[in-house]
């Protein structure tokens, strides 16, 4: 059976060695959504025209996320990203809001968990804006997307 | 149409004014779950037996994620919580595990957000720990199960 | 001639003892600006209507700062703030912009270090955003200019 | 008219991408200014000498806020820095005291958020330990003095 | 045989629920020590009044540290501090520097571990500014010397 | 004598500058202890098998407080640790628990610091879950075991 590597041969949780992994160039994109009522989705839409810009906000808390994956993640190692985007679209068949996370980073470890942070990071966001005229809303849907670089090499959600 | 209230008359964003709110003892439980493949939840449960404690280290890292809540939301009002408890059980039928987080405090705002983000974190860190071996796993069914104390009184989901 | 009463009685830097201060309502509110060459306002003012909310994005990045106070200035005491709003309008005659922010709390110590670092927050933002098209920008005027509640009472700055 | 290149052809906020930039040497100055009654100055002198250093607390302020500068700046990408000097010198007709910040890294982008972010907390440091005697302190003159390093090469202030 | 109450009946790791524990004025002293060499000590000392702060800055250290505590330790509260004040003195016979911190708070838990903290920080920061003239310094004698308020009223060390 | 190399020649703290310093692989180790009745002791060992494991969290808080090293110690530099394991043994002798950790990176400075620090938030984590039993626990014997990499070399202590 495959092991998890944050854990050595004692069982014991560490910060996987990746001293001697090449440092090359690494993409990830996650993406999420919260599902809301149409009404809820509606005030959002209206407001981001007229007054109170729900989804600028969520994406820029989105991006300040990524920047403190490390932080919250136990066993992530720390690393500088070079870029990280956040698109937040409405979807009336959702009804709700999509978002997706793109991150990119050069450095010995993939930027996975910064996407799915930034990702989860918007989508709290989200709902702490509307809570009050919803408090029904769901968040799911967080998956990888996409990764590439590292040995592992590319991975697609199928 | 019912206003946000995160955003003033000219739709600015700003942390709302809690000053006049009384201070109650409030409550929130918030719940997710992460879908994975039955080998995943097989290697995660027996790891839980043998080594590797990937529960555990979830759970911590949800109860110290709750801390960092207003660090996070842009608009979330900072508070100091008087209890963190997060709940993580396997569910084969999933399969994969479901969490549960339970928050106190006694303030003038209510926890909902500190305990959406205790399980949003917990759920990142299953996922950080389990990526080696399954790349196709969501996070999901994130809501608010239950808030109590303040003004609005109680509420549970349906 | 006046102590600092950041210092004890050895001159060694401490965090004053507030222990027997009344908890009381506070408010304070501070104001600063950024001057810009005429063209780097225009460009912000015109992104504001159709793309790219500089305003928008230094607001919350004040109001962020604000939670952050005690952080970074290393006597500050920490306190949970009630309310943080950061406006920011454009000015001609500066050339530029100027903000200003609305701190509140009930505590045993004020909120001017809070009202100025959402202030210096937001400046410095806006000099991150702007600075691709116009280096020569200056941040100045920062003051307190309105502080209530606790012993020392009201102060408004001349 | 110039582009701000924190906003994306949609003007959506995001952190640039510099993937593609070269790893160089580069270096930022900053200045400002906290200025004050010419007895508050003379209180902060004398207290240099005889106990309570209010300048050396407000260096320290600095060089530790310009470590947490990426966690201010919304869009800043974050990056170890590897100097960080604060230089704090008392001038009479001001009157008050001067700030320069120094900071270089060896990376893909500059460090003029990071010097500007020091200045920035040193000089609320230095407003925090005085505001008991003097309320009226103004801190302003914050501009870049001198960037060098990366393709946009070497700029001083005029 | 005692419980551990940092864990439920099950074993899982919880933050304690102190919602119903009275908020009373609280406080703790925390002790410890940096051991080193004569000569390490001397440099120290003399730098204190020629040139070089050590214990300025260790003591700044201490203080912020104090403030971060909840942020490192996974089950600690978070709280306001009333008080933090970190008392560095040099010691021939250890040879070395003697760290004090004692700290205040009026809540619904107490403060050993801010105190502990601020010792902590403050030893380590000793060891950064002096290990590149001696490696070989030991951290040790941190332990609990006072506290008092709450529930389970006043402990001194023997 | 020696210079501390964390100030300048005026004696003013700076963070010292590597820029020119070469980036190579390094590694530290550092050791320490928490001295405890031999009932805590029992508590503690016993939980680990049965219910509540001390040992996993304090481990798991030393891995996390090596990523907060550069926020605490002033003058340290930020660095992206690569490699991070905390071994905790109980000892019957002492009677109380025995922490090593374990940390690498590539940079431009030595690790020291990280590795302290993961030893000392572990040992505070410790005292924070078995204080409740035992308030007479000290920390103590933290030194640095090792450190190979950089231009000073290898040592280990004798």
């Amino acid at each position: 059976m495959a092991d998890l590597t944050h854990f050595d041969d004692e069982g014991r949780a560490h910060m996987v060695d990746v001293s001697d992994k090449a440092t090359t160039a690494r993409v990830a994109v996650a993406v999420g959504w919260v599902k809301m009522s149409p009404e809820t989705l509606e005030i959002i839409v209206e407001g981001r025209a007229k007054k109170g810009d729900v989804i600028g906000v969520a994406r820029l808390a989105g991006i300040m996320g990524a920047k403190r994956t490390s932080d919250l993640i136990p066993l992530c190692h720390p690393l500088p990203v070079t870029k990280v985007a956040v698109d937040i679209v409405p979807d009336a068949d959702l009804p709700g809001l999509r978002i997706e996370a793109t991150v990119k980073t050069t450095d010995q470890t993939g930027v996975e968990m910064e996407a799915l942070t930034a990702v989860s990071t918007a989508a709290l966001t989200v709902y702490d804006m509307a809570k009050a005229v919803d408090r029904g809303m769901e968040i799911g849907g967080m998956h990888l997307r996409l990764k590439d670089g590292g040995k592992s090499g590319r991975y697609e959600a199928p």
